[in-house]
């Protein structure tokens, strides 16, 4: 049975497959303006006992005799299994560590938002400084591709550093938080490409696109991880307006990618480099690789000019985590493969908030822990090893009859000492069946009571995986199962 | 600067004071049914940029200059800073701990559910058999009472027991899971009190009051906590249609309180014990304290037959915890004190789900996890101390200028080895602010690289609250911080 310590790294290559989902906006939780409210039909609640409610309920739904409902969850939406769960906390956990372990605090802010929480939050509290991390669900009103892993209701998981910081330290910091994030959750190779908006709006003012088409520019441009150049072209020609020169002039940068060097050699550019804001923003990225290098991971770094990212409020170094499918995949089902985490700097979007407009500068990452999710699980699928979803260390059982108050007894032994403990709630259960759930459930441990163990001052220790039974002082049996737990 | 361990039990004592609400219902997640839909004015995400929609919202809403937005939380609704999460999170952690020392698996259903989630649950995975615990926000849809700490949103906590099982003994569980967490997280003195919705029909029952009426008089003999008797029974005369005669006679009985004591006399009270539904109900009880006393936890339980909880689903035992506010509080504010956990057995409930109507027994408790949080919450403001909203272990300091990559290489090496740790944002901050930054937020050291550190190979660590400095050779500086930031 599988345990929920670090999954396994695949370690395989492939051409990437298709994404599941475009990648979600990230570096604020901007969800809410896209989703809300959902909607539940006719009021509920009318102060009728709970029962007479059920039943009506399930009368108007035509069921009879009080009973059949529509058994199912609403529309977009999904139960978790225990198995679910425990693979979702354990991403969660990962995640929540990693932020914990750079520092930030946790805020929470209610989930009906009409805005963009975080910078609301800070424009309202005044705050011009803080670290802070939100993990919580969030909610999307779009109609619902549940069969793509897209549902209404799902986990967001942001970080942000908001406050005047020297250039791109904060900024370096996120990028290691993400290359943190996927190498303790063993997802295989990734790789996080990088731009800056302040490059991408240099490269369309050289290439003779007007200030007013630089958003809607890019929102074309970051179509290149999808489709070719060529697509690309025709809608910037066609429906966006540009020229086919422009176009293909763009074109000659947006294709670009490399290291550092591609840094150096775009600030040698004799026209990009006359344009004030690329300057800057390639200025910038030259510190940022110095700062990546000091972390040591520039090895799954990109510079990648046709990185643009869909929200428009974006000012600065932007970046994308994308996982590299790898070859001798020995999945059942292609995992789709795609965007796991982005985020970058928006300085502008909190002075939107204040009332006298001062700016907190902000830099954010959030972590796509629902497509995540969706790998681990199918890799688990695929290993066919079953999750185990409790975490019981022991179960109490008794080999003979009219023993009840021995389990009970010790079980509450084993409880107030910190022991994760089960029993079976019968009277008399028998030994086989007791052992049995054992093997079922995956708990390590039996502590068993009978007669003669009792007489003795023992209980019976059996390593459920080995089948091998040692009696055990009564008085040392917590620590011995505290030393056989220790990892 | 105080750290999130178990928190001082105040142990005193003073007549409870005014309720912060009435006790939640519980063992079962009802709350959808009196609460959702939350309605959000107009439609949003219309399609436009992010930062026009911000700018057309602000000035719909009277600011000029793309500002004035209304800053503020939805009606009922409010933020949680990082002190507010930081104790929430530890107070959930608590919970969750206990939950799973018990040996429950994790579910989560949608928050958008018009029933009863877990009923629901598990008629529709025909489930017969569960030990579970859901952790999950919830809405609610009553006018909010903010100030009196009852919010639209809040947190609910819930384990549940389903499944045929002897009696009594996952009953008794869930009455050691309560103590266990009231016990943990040190509240200070509580009591549970137990009943039986069988001995409560039974005594309605004896005392004539028609079984039509069975569930409001419950509903009334559940005031008693918070009002006298003789305003109790007004209502039953008045409000209910019950005789005098009868309401006495109820009232004689409900008035009762005690142990394994009262339950032995009621099995010997001639009328009581002549009614097949007490009798049963009686009998469970006392092997509820059989059980119970195995446990060593009789000495916080009342049987109090004034226990009637609110909802009309139970069955069998019924529960419900109250904190005693205790003598010489030196809390500047009266803390509200009432009930903080509760629950019992509700065997028809996932039957009136199930097309075939097969009934899954069930047993569950809730515990109330805002009341708690705001008791918690007063104490901490009472007490002066600040809480720690962060876990950072080490701040990585320099004392010289032109340091920053010296900076960033060593707390990349922390990170990667686990360690919690942050520096400040700037290239050349002073040392003192650097150190009365760890003073701030309570971090206890402090790992400073000058350059003569640097020439050394060695570190410089600072003990923050002794302000003393040892220098540690690079290498053995991770072991030596967690060595001294062991428990």
């Amino acid at each position: 049975m599988l345990r929920l310590g670090p999954l396994a790294a695949a370690g395989r290559l492939l051409p990437a497959g298709p994404r599941l989902e475009p990648p979600r906006p990230a570096g604020g939780r901007v969800s809410f303006l896209r989703c809300w409210p959902p909607r539940l039909p006719g009021p509920v609640g009318d102060g009728r006992p709970l029962s007479q409610q059920v039943r009506a309920a399930a009368d108007s739904a035509g069921g009879g005799g009080g009973r059949g409902l529509a058994l199912k969850t609403p529309k977009g939406t999904r139960d978790h299994p225990p198995a679910h769960v425990a693979l979702r906390d354990h991403l969660l956990a990962a995640v929540v560590a990693c932020f914990k372990r750079h520092g930030a605090a946790a805020i929470d802010t209610p989930v009906l938002e009409l805005r963009v929480p975080f910078a609301r939050y800070l424009a309202m509290n005044k705050i011009t400084n803080m670290k802070r991390y939100h993990v919580a669900k969030v909610y999307r009103r779009d109609s619902p591709a549940t069969t793509r892993g897209r549902y209404r209701e799902f986990y967001q998981c942001d970080f942000d550093i908001a406050g005047q910081c020297d250039p791109m330290i904060p900024d370096a910091e996120c990028l290691k938080i993400v290359h943190e994030i996927l190498s303790d959750l063993q997802l295989g190779d990734f790789l996080i490409k990088v731009n800056d908006r302040r490059i991408l709006n240099g490269v369309f003012a050289i290439c003779g696109v007007p200030e007013s088409k630089f958003i809607t520019t890019c929102s074309t441009v970051d179509k290149l991880d999808k489709v070719p150049w060529e697509e690309v072209k025709s809608e910037m020609v066609e429906e966006k307006g540009l020229s086919p020169e422009a176009a293909d002039y763009i074109g000659e940068y947006v294709q670009l990618h490399g290291g550092l060097d591609l840094v150096e050699r775009l600030l040698q550019d004799p026209k990009l480099s006359q344009n004030k804001l690329a300057k800057e923003g390639l200025g910038d990225m030259k510190l940022l690789f110095e700062y990546l290098t000091l972390f040591g991971i520039t090895g799954q770094i990109s510079f990648d000019l046709s990185l643009a990212r869909g929200l428009d409020y974006y000012t600065g170094v932007i970046f994308e985590a994308v996982l590299l499918q790898q070859e001798n995949d020995h999945v059942e089902e292609p995992v789709s493969v795609g965007s796991v985490a982005g985020g970058g700097r928006y300085d502008g979007l909190v002075g939107m908030f204040d009332p006298k407009g001062r700016k907190v500068p902000c830099v954010g990452v959030s972590i796509g822990i629902e497509r995540i999710f969706s790998i681990l699980e199918q890799r688990v699928k695929a290993s066919g090893e079953k999750v185990r979803t409790t975490e019981t260390q022991v179960l109490v059982a008794t080999p003979q009859k009219h023993l009840l108050a021995a389990r009970l007894k010790l079980i509450s032994e084993l409880w107030d000492a910190g022991i994760k403990a089960e029993m079976l709630y019968k009277k008399d259960p028998k030994l086989l069946k007791q052992l049995q759930y054992c093997e079922d459930t995956g708990i390590p441990l039996a502590a068993i009571v009978g007669e003669q163990e009792l007489t003795d001052g023992v209980v019976k220790l059996r390593d459920v995986a080995r089948r091998e039974e040692v009696d055990i002082p009564r008085e040392k049996l917590v620590d011995e199962i505290r030393r056989r737990l220790e990892p």
